[in-house]
């Protein structure tokens, strides 16, 4: 690896798809979040939809899916695998709808991008469908709560987000005490 | 517009990509912005690529642009439209790194979802490049900054995002002072 | 036109996408149906997690509707164009589950093909939620039911498609009563 | 599997994409057909175009074999996976176009609906381009004919589908003879 | 226009898609060529492939139809249009195969990347297809031949292109005597 | 293999995409090279904007990468396939941009198809960005320059593609020297 510390860039800071044939398949997961913020009348008016067999979930649901599916069409640098299993599911909140997005694969890369995209598209469809009458939504706290195989162990993130508005010194935690392993270099490839 | 408010589903709750063709096209813009947290030593690595000529930005920049084309292909109900200039572009703070896109439109509909899915895609490939090397990452504030053209006028977000850690009251601001219309049902459509 | 009346090919018989630029943008829609059939206890299956709000027949519309968008990529021949509306419903039966797509636009060419496609994709994934639990499964009579705008004025089937068993001389009514034009050339271009 | 017996919804009814991963690869292959209905002067300039090096089965072959790849992204639910081999091909009749599509692959999931979507974006094509010439054309009996491969054996469809016109019973016959195993849950995740 | 000469870039070197909003739709049209090099023998399999009603042309010819409706997909700063009319061609020489493709549309910006991609798609294709009989081929000389429309005026390629083995000069004649208009920067964004 | 001796096409000359299952997944590599000529001024432009930190190439590049992932998409008869990694990289002469691509799988079939088209798209985006300023740029010299692995061994062109002004004796040299296999038949499938 470069000095600069960034995989996906050679030591002259060209972009490139790293080399993955000398991993081996592996069983991964991965689990990502986001929140949908938006004014409570809009969350009840989500509630009411899916408690009145409505379509709204189901389509944001389909687009997570969906989405996953389409990661290395998105992002440049992501290698292509087959996805075993996809899911996505929803919690609604005050004033918020959680989005999360759980993938598995049994291939050389890890899902942490898949699970990643699909929980970011399944929030702007949430977002496409109240749009016009909420003007104050907006999605926040994106990213991965939990990551499963490859060489380099699990990875848990047990402490919450730092608020946004002060991310100076943002805290991550990582749960080191069921993985196996030390996040290494050599996982680094995706 | 049916009594759940919702615009993409019809009185059944059911989806729709709801009629625009009675429309007239019209200049149309949206801005909008996010921010990718992470450690202050991974955004020196971002600045020192730029500054070396690496390719950091300008992937991220690429996936941003392409993702705004490809948004009615994610997005399921979203409308199709040929986007007349997009513009994406990056702030390097000392603990994040600050998203815009930028995207126009002479069309029926608005290129609001297609601001904000090019500042997550691109918020995502700087993801992808940082995550080896940085756990904590994230991608937070995902908003519509800025709207104009279309019927109902323009929009503007005045205030800050509310901190994630007290979303229960939302405060968004309109600030119609150089807006010349109120935002109504006839411009919900996208 | 060729002699061999096929207007996607030219007269040698090579296949082109004709021209349709000199045609004026009308409005124009389309509505193609067809059924999936299968035993009756899965139709009660469907029409029990629709009951339940189940994800099934949604799950199936936004299929049907991003398939519509997608139609000139799936179909070498067909134009693009941007689609103003799209609706996908369904009618459980007792050993049925009809599909129908309705597609407007304001464009120069139809969207009987957007139409039609949305119907096929729709019905499959149908197909692909039940198959596991019943083998007897099938799509059939995919089929054009009404057309309007462009030059040719309208159409409606206003007969049922002939049984399958017995194609040799299929019947299908024209009804005229309230077009105004007649089926010329000059709208064959898609 | 939940008690509702669809085993690509969750027992809530969600929608997911089942995990693959505990199958193991095996050789697998579908032949699905349909027929594209058409006036016999309609086939006529089908068969005379072919006889004439025309295009016309050509252009409907590369759809198929291109809609073949791209399953997983018109059918929501369907997991990703290489196809071995697809085979398209057609037989002209008196008054249609019967369309044949065989998919092989070596993979954890069959490829069942990778034959069905090819049928029926070549039997669209094919309705692409005669629709300006005959408006009885339509699509009828797309449905699976043979499967092979897979922990639940083989399939063969021995029995002809049931006329459109009848459908309150459609009788469907399972040829178990040349198989060698039950058709059992664990294999219905695709 | 920034004094680095290249459109595509802003001043500070930054990709973009450049505003096409304020230029009005015009008829436009582009041809652009390549050569598919190839043994003699090979150009015999090809021709007498067509001339046995072979596929061999027309899967080329499909292809490259569709890859110019992907063409904003493929080129990063290429503007979405919907394209009017695409033919693909070719003439079978001693040694070569050429590829003409020829691109209209109505819009706002021209469709010379569509013509581009067409042709090499087309040229991949009939390369894909002779790769394994013949290690010879290659493809060459793909350039723009002619543009029509926009407020530039036209453009026609009138020498050859010079042989590859002295690229140091490369002559290309602007023949302006059909066109009315100098090729200016307002007609430069696309 | 038919006498025909295209292996994309079965012996009635009708298009397929084989069987690739019976082979074994082995490393493959493959590279690509081609040349984008231009006048010395505009390659002049292209290194000021490399020196300048401009985006020039990174566009290219990711383009390039894009389409490598995305090449049985393109291309029809050609299997899909994971990449293990993509490299694309420039080197500006006086008057030309030679663009090379190298792609490596372990998989069934080889990785020459998505080298030749990261390589061509990669050429059409330099294209695209300096076609403005520049009407003499054109793309030759789109050649496979290296393949290893699968069954047929290597591959390495060891003479000068022969100039474009004299082709009718394109003389291809196969270097043997280090490579351990002949190419056969056995390996013609992709």
């Amino acid at each position: 690896m470069s000095d600069h510390g960034l995989t996906h860039l050679d030591p002259l800071g060209r972009a490139r798809m790293v080399d993955v044939t000398p991993k081996e398949p592996t069983h991964r997961r991965a689990i990502a979040r986001c929140r949908v913020y938006m004014q409570p009348e809009t969350t009840n008016k989500i509630a009411s939809n899916a408690v009145l067999k409505g379509d709204v979930l189901a389509v944001a649901r389909v687009a997570g899916i969906q989405a996953a599916k389409r990661t290395p069409d998105l992002i440049p640098l992501c290698h292509q695998l087959t996805i075993g299993s996809v899911y996505v599911n929803f919690v609604i909140g005050d004033a918020d709808v959680e989005v999360e997005a759980t993938v598995e694969t049994l291939d050389r890369t890890g899902v942490e991008m898949e699970a990643m995209t699909a929980c970011a598209v399944a929030a702007l469809t949430i977002y496409d469908m109240v749009k016009s009458t909420d003007r104050s939504v907006f999605v926040s706290e994106l990213a991965l709560w939990e990551k499963a195989g490859g060489k380099s162990g699990g990875y848990r993130r047990s402490d919450p987000l730092e608020p946004a508005e002060a991310p100076a010194a943002p805290v991550v935690g990582i749960d080191d005490t069921d993985v196996d392993g030390l996040w290494d270099d050599s996982d680094r490839a995706d």
